[in-house]
């Protein structure tokens, strides 16, 4: 058995320990040989490859990136050749040269995306799904979220002491443009005091008016966690800026610095304001991404050798299980008002800057 | 309305955590007051309170410990009075005395079979599950676990390069009397060659085996995860020892010297043995914990507001729900030999130190 | 024997560790009583106290923050009354007011050069050097460095793994406005391939040649470490600009995005950016800052019981001892283009961006 | 110029920074060939050799153990030959068959010991100071050293919470054999109310007088930093014990026990002892160690480039120095009772366990 392994989109912990897991379950499974693409699809499509042996998947667990490299851009159906055909038969066809028996693809819904279109071409693929923002539906849990949002907790508990000493409201901008579910869970992991997040767009006078009960009561400082796809109601996702003289856009603040703004406007307070970027995509994983990277790697490696096409692993109510490509591909899960993870925060004393989620605030001490 | 709060047993990360969950979430939901009882059932006992407002409660998410204490000893059934009777009374009566709708108890199996023979007894009682050891059954996972599990994957994590420097066999112990899941998820999670849980009584012959197959191949050096109670086959578990001279026993080593002193004896390669202790039950939780720590909380509040009564919060498939006492108190559950877990473990080459539950090793490196 | 405590200037990891040194020696020492002054010279300005005691004194070795507060603003040299005079004279009648013999103040070059005023005006004041930045003139070391030092190389660790998986340029910006030791410290702690400092203006031409002989190398990445203060040669550096239509400015980005926009134009790789900010300055010291802070604390206890004033702790050679408020007040100590730090870098690789600190990339890879 | 490297003894946090330091230096400055000896001088003795170019030392900043590995063992002077003479004739001719212009022994007192005799055979040396114990003379410090600190104190910081909601005393014993360096700077670092030295044989009275102070008072638990070599007075250090029926003598136990039983004996509160063992010498080194590492390395490549022969790098008083072997090897330096950290630990109330060196418990609570 030859089995193909790439890894597709963003960076994220826990890509080498599924491309470990993987690699070592089918050559313990099945003596398959295992060959990975390099740098994604871009690998697939110009037969760009290294080998995977037990060795090469040794030392692998705990360290952050890929060593397959990967890239946001290589999509086989949107590179056109010379005569207007796209590459996917390039694709299709550095697969069947390798006499490959299945793909395995890690990566989020883009990659599934284009995991099922190959398929439909007539390759065998499975999917291992990859995101930190944790937005794939179908799973319960993607593998490079607890890493992102430990990251996060972890800013939000530093700022949180320099917050009461100088009394100041500490705004913490995290991943996550159209899901929030980074904010969410780092928010309620440092206590944060507002959490807003793209799927709730925020009233500014409801932000302000629990900055405001903050300074009047005991507690003269507040700490928000803000995901970068947070806006305020009616208005728009703050976007990349151009600086003058410069020929290309490079973002200049987006979510943070527009509440920021506004804020400091209206605050006795001081405000300052954190975007955590890219430290929340590398690095080790926590031991909870390790085992479900390991977990999501071999069960991958056991649907390959039971014949499996056209899946991706999942993790439903804490079960291993495989969901169409169909049912995942090019779909984001957006966390809802009756999450019950909304429904704790807000017990706990959590605004999300709207009316609606906005706990009573006379009843907080 | 009024409820009580106290934590009972060993120490966990996120006892803080619930005690804030739980306090906020019934002042928020009902404006009850709520009442902490000190270390324990001896504060229930003995009428040892502390008051639990708003502000108390703030600040506490991150702490490791308890601020009620805890006490593993004050069990109201097991303290006797001079004329024979327990103290099981006094403690129902000091509940009466101070006018409680409910008492929450965070705690084990031990204290979840306490708080079931209390309500027997007619008082309201809501269990949240407490144990490092992910051992209660009815709930997929407890608090404090995802943080154990951490201190000791980073810990193999150190010893993992230093094993390879030296070419030695290390072994670390967990905690983990009974069920090994500490040893369990920190082996997978640290890639730990061989992992030996009191479930499985492990034969030397093969644990001798996995060490020399790495001697003989090009990887010099073997990292074991082992629990507490982890012992070979026909052997008992290790348990304190007398030191000569001392009136009282105090722990000399089990696990982790039994098989280090076996091992030694028969392996070219230097043997060298940690035992983690303690410190995988302080300090501040992990964000995982943080999270599960303030849904529990929440979530046992809430079933106090809803009138429940003889019940233990647990989460189930991923979901919030609330399990009898009856189900629960006063048992173990155990990793088997099919979980998931294991036969990931098995799938990327770790051994179990049973004939049965090692991998082909031809197959490797 | 009565003494007085406060804490000015920006927050700094290690600030409550100094006083709970200062409080629990000089209580040892001399059984004084200690006053805190709150929020800075605001308090002592205000007369707004808190007692410290032993009691209040423990538990802080580990606590971010200060637990007396802070304010940038209260100079009480700078505060007009209506009758024109400053309100230094009403900060001195407080001194005078609670009997005090002296006042540590424990802060920045501000701070010293306040200190140094009042003495002027009769009190006894002794200083503790405190800066998360180390340019402070006059000691080797300030606490607070070591911690924003290991987050900042924390930070850029995880960063390494996601450009070498993306094959990405990434700059991550530190604090340090003047002075670049944290961005020096860390750049070379984390192996940064190009180190830019407020010191040495660069030159974007130099930039620009070290990561495209890296691109043109096999390491198809590189990692830049920035100071706040870091700017092209014959640019300034980047300040606060204005979000249209706010009516107060907020930092849109300064170093980190001008060289950004800057080698996005002119390479093929991406190009990323990340401002740690405040994240340095909050948060548990590391065990470096705790016994720093440890020893400072008790020989400013120890100066004030041998009567010194008008001198500050300093470490210098590795030992402790007192400077005059003269000779560092209102100071900076840059980096010298012949400091060790910076000869090491060089000899490991490292560019500072300029002609003469480059090392000679063709013996490199 | 060809130079060799090598690192004996011990494991230790900053190995790897300290080959790829004076690797990438002595390419740089000289454009040197670098060859690496396997197993430190066993490799030297048997011609065991990797090569070591720009592209291998890469990327090891960060990576703990030593790619070179190492040998606790191969003594080139205590390993003989059938005629009856040792190998150091052998370790000389591959020395000059290889053409060396000087060889870089990275290692503690031991292998400045030998590289001393190996340099009076005409070798020429330069020395690199490793010890996690900070223990050798001629250096202020040793890289290694605030990693295992490090490590130290936040499982002391783990085990105070723990501490507290039990009462409890615990007992943490750090590695230091003969110098307790460790156990000083860690004990300081987290705070404990008592630290046990070799340097100082403790009277169990005065350890006890203290817990008992604290039991009284309002704080009902202790922490204690004991080092491994720590003895009482007229006591031995605690060495290996045998397990009955076991062949071979493994360590059950030593400084941590015998004073945990002698405690638990006398006290009320519960003792619990916590060894930490060899997690205090892997994995990832402190930035400030792999900045020490990195000046170390650098530092000994300049001695090598200008002509120098046996000496080891140090650092004296903040500054880069060499020190002649003779003035190093086979040394000890111990911890005095007039050492700064001594003085400030007594001044925030720690105990050494002696009555000469304990605070004046009546000015403490």
């Amino acid at each position: 058995m030859r089995v193909g392994v790439l890894t597709g989109g963003g960076d994220c912990p826990g890509l080498n320990a599924v491309i470990r897991a993987v690699t070592k379950s089918l050559i313990h499974r099945c003596g398959a040989e295992v060959v990975g693409f390099v740098d994604g699809f871009r690998g697939l499509i110009e037969n760009d490859t290294q080998p995977l042996g037990w060795a090469d998947a040794s030392g692998l667990l705990t360290l952050g990136g890929t060593i397959l490299g990967t890239s946001n851009k290589a999509n086989p159906f949107q590179y056109w050749r010379e005569d207007g055909a796209d590459v996917s038969d390039r694709a299709a066809g550095v697969y069947r040269e390798h006499g490959l028996d299945a793909l395995v693809v890690i990566g989020g819904d883009g990659t599934m995306s284009i995991a099922h279109r190959l398929q439909q071409k007539g390759l065998r693929m499975v999917g291992v799904p990859k995101t930190i923002d944790n937005d794939l539906v179908g799973t319960d849990r993607t593998f490079g979220f607890d890493t992102a949002a430990m990251i996060a907790t972890e800013a939000m508990d530093r700022l949180h002491t320099t917050a009461q000493s100088h009394h100041r409201v500490m705004i913490c901008e995290t991943m996550g443009r159209y899901a929030g579910w980074i904010a969410l869970y780092a928010g309620v992991g440092a206590g944060a005091d507002v959490v807003l997040l793209p799927e709730f767009p925020y009233h500014l006078d409801e932000v302000l008016r629990v900055c405001k009960a903050r300074e009047a009561g005991g507690q003269r400082f507040t700490i928000i966690s803000i995901a970068e796809g947070a806006h305020p109601e009616g208005g728009e996702m703050a976007v990349a800026k151009t600086i003058p003289g410069s020929p290309d856009p490079v973002r200049l603040g987006g979510a943070c610095q527009v509440l920021g703004a506004a804020l400091e406007a209206q605050l006795e307070s001081e405000v300052r304001t954190t975007i955590l970027g890219h430290v929340q995509r590398g690095g080790s994983p926590t031991p909870f991404d390790r085992v479900l990277s390991t977990r999501f790697g071999t069960y991958a490696a056991q649907l390959v050798a039971d014949g499996a096409n056209g899946v991706m692993v999942a993790r439903r109510d804490g079960k291993m299980t495989a969901v169409p490509f169909a049912e995942v591909a090019d779909k984001t899960k957006l966390v809802q008002a009756d999450d019950p993870l909304v429904r704790a925060a807000l017990d706990v004393g959590t605004s999300f800057g709207t009316p609606a989620l906005t706990p009573d605030l006379d009843t907080m001490g």
